[in-house]
Formats: C-alpha cells, sequence, structure tokens
C-alpha cells in the first residue's frame, strides 16, 4: 500500500479487517517486518487514541517512532505553491516532507479540517501536498474530510459483533457544542458503503454529508425513524457543509438516551471518542453493556498495524 | 502490585528498597520481564526527573515508553461523574482511562494538587479516577498529596547513605516564593514512619502536615532543637495546610545555610529537586561534599524501575 | 569524543567525514554499540531537522531516545552561578545537568543565541555550563554561534558532490524577514577552513561575521564577484555581529537566483533549511537539479551518528 487516505487506497477492504484481526489475535508475529524502520508521526492537531495506538502498532511491529508537534516543536509550514515566504511560515511543504523522507520509512500526518473554506478541505490540499512531496508512503492520521484508520476500526468491530449477514447500520448526527469537520461521518458512510451493511444516515435539516461520501445511504431527517431496527447505532457530530462550517442546530432531542435505543434492534452504540458526554449520547447509553466505544480504540491499534503491515511489505 | 499511590499499596517497603538496590547494581538484568510490554506516561504538570528517570526505568527493563503531556497534546479531561459535557472538557475520564488502558500494560500518571479545595486534593479525585477507569496499574508520578517514587527513593538514599541502625531524620520546612503542594512532604514522612529512622518535621507556626501523614514524628517549630543531632536533614517547601494553599511565610531565616548543618550531626543533606537555590537552601551546602541531591534523583530510576518490575511481576 | 561543541573537539575533521560516509553505506552495522545506552536529546528552541535526524543517528546505533522541551515539558532553567532564586526560575543547571547525566549517557542541547548580549552569547556561556555540570559527553545541536552537525552534514555534502580537488566554495549572506544567530555562517567557514576548500564569504555591508570563525576566507561585499566560478554557494542569512542581532538590510537583491546561479561554475546551491522560499534563494534555484538541500538534510543523520559513535567508543 503505497497511501492510505481514503478506501480508494485500499485494494480489498474485507481482506485488510481480515489482516488486522489476524494482527489482534497475534500483535508480535511480525516484528521482522519493522525491524530498523521509523514511523514518523505528524501532528498539526490533538490527539489521544492516534497518538498511543499508532505507535503501539507501530511497536508490535517492531518498528521505531518519532512523533512531532509539528507547530510546537519545529517550524510553521508553508503550504502555498510559489509563496514568498516573508511572513509567518518559516518552511516550505516541500523541504518538510522531503526531508522527513529521508528520516522515516513511513509518515503518519493530522490536519484537520479548517472548516472556513469548502474547497480548500474538500481538495484534501495538505495531506495531498504532504502525498506530493514526500518520497515514503504517508498515513492520514485524519485528514481534512476522512479519518481512514478510525472508519477500518469501526468495521473491524462491527465484523466482530454483528451476528448477521446484513446488519443494519444507522450514522446519526449529534448535537456538540463546537463546529466540528465531517471527516468521520465521511470516511464512515465510505467505509461501511463497501461492506456488507445497510447504511442509514440521519441528521437535521441542513446537515446532509457531502454526496461523494454517503453513496447508496439511506438519508433521513427522520432520527426515530432511522433508529427503527438498527443494529448498529453510530453517534457523531458534524458541521454544516453546504453552510461550511457552521453549527445550525444544537438540538439536545439528537442526543442518543436510552428512549432512542429501545427504538433499535438493541443495537449496539459505536462512538470514535472524544465524546461529550451528556450531550452526544447519554451516561446510561454509553455505559451501556450494549456500548462499544472501547473496543472501537482498542482497534484502533490493529487498523493502524494492518496498514503500517502491508506498507512495510509494499516497501521492501 | 497492583497500584503504586502510596506506601500503603507496598507489601512491605524494606524489601522494595531491597530490590530497587538490586536492580541498582545490575539493571538491565531483567529485560525479558518488559519485552512487547508498554509504559504510558501521562502529565498534567511539568516534570524533569521523573518524566526522564521512568522513562529510563522502563527502557532498563525492555520497555517501550509513550509519554502524553495531556492538556497539550490531547484533550482536556473532565473528571466528574454526571457532567454535561457542553464546555471546555472534551473527553471523560472513562474513556481516557479505558482507552489508554488498551494501549499500556502500566499506567504513570502526573497530576499535581490545585491547591484551591483541600477535600477535593486530600481525596486524591483525580489519581482515584484514573484507578477507578484503568483496567491495568496505575503509578503516581506524583498526586496531589504524595510522591511515592521520590520518597522510595530517598529512603533508597538514606539506606545507602546511613551508618546507623536508627538514623535521626529531619524534615524541615523551606521558604519559597511559590505556593507548593505538601505531596513530598506528607510522602516523606509516611514513608520515613514506616522505616527505622527517628522522624523529626520542623516548620513555622502554621505549617503543620496533615496528620494522616505524620504519624509518630516528632513536630516542633524551633527549627534549630529540630536540627540538633540530625543525621539526614530534608529541606522542603510546602504551602499551609489548615489556610489551604497559602504562603505564611517567606522568612529567609528557614533557609538551610552553613550555619544551619553545624548544628548537626555532620547531617547529609537532602532535597527532591528541583531546589530554588539561595531560597530553601545555600549555595555551599548543596554544592557540599554531604549533599546528597543528585543521589536521591539517581535513585528515581530504581525507585520506579522496583515499582515496573512488580507491576510487570504482578501483571504476568 | 568527549563534546562536540565546534570542529575543535574533532580529532581529525576528514576522518570524522569518511567515518560519516561508511554510516551511510551501512547505518545499521553497529547496534551492539548502543546497546543499553541512552541519549537525552533537550530542546530550549524549535527543531525539525535535529530533532529527528538525531533520533534516527542513536537508533542505527541501537541506542534509547528521550527528548525533553526543556521550557515546556519541565522547569525553566537558571544559569547565574550564585543567583537567589527567587524569580521565574525554578531549578540551576547545577542539578538539571548533574541529574540528566545519570539518566543519559551522552545529551544533546539545542540553545539559540539570543541576540541581544554579544558577550554573553560569544562566550557561549549557556551550552558551556551543560559541559561543566554534566558528567557525559555533551553535543551542540546548534549552540549560540556554532552548528557543528550541521557543518559536519554540510562537509560531508561537499565531499560527496565535488569533482574537484579543492572547490570554490561561496558562503553568501541572503535576506530574511527575521532576526537569525550567525551560528551557521560561523560554524559553516569555520570547517571549510580546515578542509580542502577555498572559501569566500559574501555579505552586505555591516554584516562581517566575527573573525576568529572566518580564517583565511577571502571576504567580499561584492556578492556577483563572489559568485564567478563558484562550485557550491552556501546561502544563509544572519544578523549582524557589530550592531549586534539587527537587521541592517533585507536587500532582495542578494537573493539566489537563477541569474545569480548563472555567474557560478555551474554551482551546487547548499542551505541548511528551514529555507524561506523566495527571499532567500528563488523556487527555480533550490527546485534545480543542482540543488543539495534535501542530501544536506538526509546527510544530518550520519553527521550525528558518526558523532555519537565516537562518544560511544570514547565511553566504553
Amino acid at each position: 500500500m503505497k497511501q492510505f487516505i481514503s478506501i480508494n487506497d485500499v485494494a480489498d477492504p474485507k481482506v485488510l479487517i481480515e489482516q488486522a484481526m489476524l494482527l489482534k489475535a497475534d500483535p508480535f508475529a511480525h516484528q521482522h517486518l519493522g525491524k530498523n524502520k521509523t514511523l514518523g508521526l505528524l501532528f498539526f492537531n490533538s490527539s489521544l487514541r492516534t497518538r498511543l495506538s499508532t505507535q503501539k502498532a507501530a511497536q508490535n511491529l517492531g518498528m521505531n517512532v518519532m512523533v512531532l508537534n509539528v507547530t510546537e516543536d519545529s517550524w510553521q509550514i508553508e503550504f502555498e505553491d510559489g509563496a514568498i515566504m516573508n511572513a509567518g511560515t518559516a518552511e516550505h511543504i516541500t523541504e518538510a516532507a522531503g526531508v522527513i523522507s529521508q528520516y522515516c520509512d513511513i509518515i503518519g500526518v493530522r490536519t484537520f479540517a479548517g472548516l472556513k473554506n469548502f474547497e480548500e478541505d474538500y481538495s484534501e490540499s495538505v495531506i495531498n501536498k504532504f502525498i506530493t512531496y514526500a518520497t515514503v508512503p504517508i498515513i492520514s492520521l485524519e485528514s481534512a474530510t476522512l479519518h481512514p484508520l478510525q472508519s477500518l476500526a469501526d468495521a473491524i468491530t462491527i465484523e466482530e459483533h454483528s451476528s448477521k449477514a446484513k446488519p443494519n447500520v444507522v450514522l446519526t448526527w449529534a448535537p456538540h457544542p463546537r463546529a466540528l469537520p465531517q471527516a468521520v461521518g465521511n470516511s464512515f458512510a465510505q467505509w461501511m458503503n463497501q461492506l456488507d451493511v445497510n447504511l442509514t444516515i440521519t441528521h437535521p435539516q441542513g446537515y446532509a454529508l457531502a454526496s461523494g461520501f454517503t453513496g447508496n445511504a439511506k438519508v433521513t431527517t427522520n432520527q426515530d425513524e432511522a433508529l427503527a431496527q438498527a443494529d448498529f447505532v453510530y453517534a457523531k457530530n458534524w458541521s454544516a457543509v453546504e453552510d461550511y462550517g457552521k453549527i445550525l442546530s444544537t438540538d439536545s432531542k439528537w442526543m442518543i438516551t436510552p428512549e432512542k435505543m429501545a427504538l433499535t434492534n438493541n443495537a449496539k452504540f459505536m462512538h470514535c471518542l472524544p465524546v461529550r458526554r451528556n450531550v452526544v449520547v447519554a451516561d446510561a447509553v454509553i455505559d451501556s453493556p450494549n456500548s462499544l466505544v472501547l473496543q472501537q480504540a482498542n482497534n484502533r491499534v490493529y487498523s493502524a498495524q494492518a496498514v503500517l503491515k502491508q506498507m512495510l511489505e509494499w516497501n521492501n
């Protein structure tokens, strides 16, 4: 695998899920692969799960890891081609990516959406510049519009907990005090579309996700209707796409409560974390035995490890 | 050992001291124990010795280490149960501790006293939440009221440098420009109470430590009297307990000077570091051959290593 | 090697360059040397190449690495002897260096010039205090007046790309929006003076480097004249020495453009990075096949590795 930015970089998502589950069963079996190989993790934004689970995955494979908080530890990066760099930015992405490629065998990059300019975010200009100027494989640790390591972990989790050939999966918008990217929602939809599930997406008026990601999902603004017969309920906030980056609703009726879960087919509850308790989801739901949030987070290790393993093998 | 928050978690402090000294003599003898094990170090506060010595201890045992500056690197954590999280905190301790437990075999946490609310600090609510929600052993890297890795290192240092069956150990308050926690003082008293020493605590009026930690120590506000016949002088500032977190004195007469040391039985000088020179202690004392501050810091490696080793063995 | 602060610490610079090139050819051949050895990297300033390449070098040698952003992660350090520490600084260099020496076998320190006080910067008071109080070898990761790991990497790069017995090397000042240290310029001049090159230094009026570093170099304020017959053009900004730390010129005529490069003997272009594109150097130059900036950055690994290897051998 040469890059892992979206599901489109994956030859066969089902095979990748299977490989992740094999790694979970025997995490230390491939330590020869990573010997004397180095993973660089570059963070432009906060991270807990991604930061730790990706390090752990690399160590499971015998790799060394170097972590860089780009802005705090090093220099502010210029992404514009042809820029006359006489202001705040001290290093151009051309050099940054080119140099780090010489120190690392694989580079992971977290770079959230700015939520100010739809075209810029949805062109994935930042992570694409890394791909352009790096000479080693790039892994997205969440980019402007997608979070593929999370979606792969989510797919593993559904595979592990599904008792049906084709479960009903509902992605529901939930309220949140801050404007958040659409990356998790987009990415989850994109992955579910390629797996054996019936996907329904529900959100208030004005919160439609960009059509390129939603595929064949059923979309409705009636959350109760969407939840009926759900086997998995994936809650996540995102800000508006059309009125880009805006908060149009904080309607607490969209919070996932025990009453909402009672509408489902005894559904499992999912969220990528971090989650605002009693805003996105009621304590009684996330603390119930049906909550899979810790399992999802655990699978982040094997999601990252499966991707790293394919890259190390592709590298060789 | 399932947790290391205070001396009460230690089956036999003297055995632990002995084990630490054996590790110091042969630091790399147990690298099989840590193979494919990961230590996570979570810092809510600044650290030099703890950060580096605990990493070093883990590496001596063959462990991997992941370090997280919680607030800067990841998300602000909510500790209140039932909180409606629509303000500044983005992730609840339930998820934070639960998730990190899946990536780490042991978790170290540094979380200083807030010094605003006695009940909150002295209930050790933060580190106790980690213990509650983590599923792996927790090591205190200094919590609100105790600093057990430091006290264990101090105990090792006294053991190494004592020529008596029962030395006279004096814990003396010293001035400081900022309000500091009582953790080092509390913890030192607590450990000394369980070892073969005569402990005297001296401080100005109003600076009494909480009684639960001082045990059978002789307590006096007459520093000169306390220092007479001392074999070890441990200087440390702390803010007031009763008038909680307040600075009641910056009286430079409490600074440890050569004149003060002349009152002792040629005592060794101890401090946990970092230390304000010429405020807590005069240069001439800390730079004298009787100063053990570097030895104490060195023993932080073996203190941490002894605790990690017991946890790895308990884990297996 | 006991310390690596300037070329004066190197027994034979040509041998060190040769050793670095051997390491580049076979980076993992000496992993036994670093087993159970720890490199501590202390940053008082931003870093990308130094931070990552030095970690990588240490890992190539089998060492463990601990990285500390001194001010953010730990305590503000006092460098003045005899200071009464009742203000902002919490730990004295005596303890900081003494303690870290007990956890690390080698310590790297980055501490930029303050550019306020010439005497203070040019006495190298900060890194010299580390040398004084540390008990293990110290590596400069760029100090107030020198950047020897960069210069060694530059020397390797010139050695690799030179087709002449004695190439013409030109160090040229270039404009920059911020006041920068003279360290890279000083250090490059110092190294070139000991190698088989003809060194010319060119800068606008008022930007003369301190004479102790320029040695036998030809110095001119006529950039065009300097560039004639150049085989290597090393561009770098620095602030004034005499009018210390001041920006006297931002004259864009000093930027390295294709027109400037046309004056040379088809010269290679060099810069230590990070570089302000289209301020220091035009895109067309840095993006040309004659640009060696990525090769210089790559050689930072082997520059550091050669120094670490000598220190590990000296240590044993």
